[in-house]
C-alpha cells in the first residue's frame, strides 16, 4: 500500500507546498501556507500472528487485494489505542475467527521501500476450528511440508514462516529482526 | 505528541465527516464526502539507542519541548524510507553526534494511550566524545549509579535503562516487550 501524496492541509483545507520547514528540520514536508501546519508522513506498522496447532500453522487465503487468492498469516495495519500484541490478536480474530492465546514477539521486519514495519507474534491455537471474516476466503492449518510456498502473499510472511519452522526444529524461539530489501 | 484531528481531506481539501466507511470497516474514520477518500490514523514509531561505553550509557539533555531540560536516550520519530535501526542510528547521530556501531533490538515499548511504539537498539560507542545537535543541551555518559532517575524525560527511556543495567549485570541481553499503561 503506497500512500497518496498530501495535496491539502488537514487543518484548514488550503493547498500545501512541499519545502523544508524553518524549525531546523532537514527534510521536505507538506507545509500549509495558510495556517502553517507541518504534515509529517511516517511508517505504518502491520501486526499479525504465527498461530500454531501442533506441527501446523494457520494461514488465510486472501479475499481482498492486493494479492487476492494468495495465502498469508493473519495480519493488518495496527490501529490507534492498541498495543502491537493487541493489534495482532485483533487481526487474527477478524481474519480467521480463531481461538488462541498470545505468546512472544517473533519477527520484526522492515520494509523500508514502502514505509512499513511488520511485527509477528507467536500464538498458541486453542482449537482447530475457524470462522473466517469477509477478508478471508479460507482459513486452514498447514504442516511445513504442505505450505504453498509459491502462493504466499508477502515476503514478510514467507520469511516469518521460514524462521518459525527453523526455530521449531531447534526447539528454541528467538526474536528475529529482518530487513526486506 | 497527541495528534490534531483531521478536519479537511488531504486529497481535495473538502471538509471531512467522521463515520464508519461502507467497506466492511468497523471504526469511524474521517471520510471525504467530495472525493470519498478515507483517512486512516495509525500509531507512530519512535526509534532510538542505548549507546554504551564500558559501564556507562549515553544520555542527552533535551533542548526542546516536551520535557525541556530532562534527560533522554537519543530517539525520535521514525521516517519513511528507513529501517527501525537506520532511524535509531540517525537520531543518535543527530541528537548526540556520537560515533558508534549498531547492535541488536533491545526494547519494544507500547504506549497505546498516545498511539506510539518505542523501539530501542543497543549500540557500542566507538568514542566518548560527542557533538550534540540543536535538540540537545548536553550529551554525556552516566554510570548506573549516576543516572538522574528523577530527571528522565520519558517512562519508555526509564524502563529501557532499567532493563539495560539488569541485563548487563546478568551478562545476557534479551529483547524486552513492555506495555506502558
Amino acid at each position: 500500500m503506497l500512500r497518496s501524496p498530501i495535496n491539502h492541509c488537514k487543518q484548514c483545507g488550503a493547498a500545501v507546498t512541499y519545502r523544508v520547514p524553518d524549525d531546523g528540520d532537514t527534510k521536505k514536508r507538506a507545509v500549509c501556507p495558510a495556517c502553517h501546519t507541518i504534515h509529517y508522513e511516517n511508517p505504518l506498522n502491520v501486526v499479525g500472528t504465527v498461530a500454531h496447532w501442533g506441527e501446523q500453522v494457520l494461514l488465510c487465503k486472501r479475499n481482498i487485494e492486493p494479492r487476492y487468492g494468495k495465502w498469508t498469516l493473519p495480519a493488518g495495519f495496527m490501529e490507534l489505542n492498541e498495543t502491537t500484541a493487541e493489534g495482532a490478536a485483533r487481526e487474527t480474530d477478524e481474519e480467521a475467527g480463531a481461538q488462541f492465546e498470545m505468546q512472544g514477539l517473533f519477527t520484526l521486519l522492515n520494509v523500508a521501500r514502502v514505509g512499513q514495519v511488520h511485527l509477528f507474534y507467536r500464538a498458541r491455537l486453542l482449537s482447530d476450528q475457524f470462522n473466517p471474516g469477509s477478508e478471508t476466503i479460507e482459513a486452514r492449518l498447514f504442516t511445513e511440508a504442505d505450505i504453498p510456498w509459491d502462493e504466499i502473499a508477502f515476503r514478510t510472511v514467507k520469511e516469518t514462516l521460514e524462521h518459525y519452522f527453523a526455530d521449531r526444529r531447534r526447539g528454541d524461539y528467538g526474536v528475529h529482526t529482518i530487513d526486506i530489501v
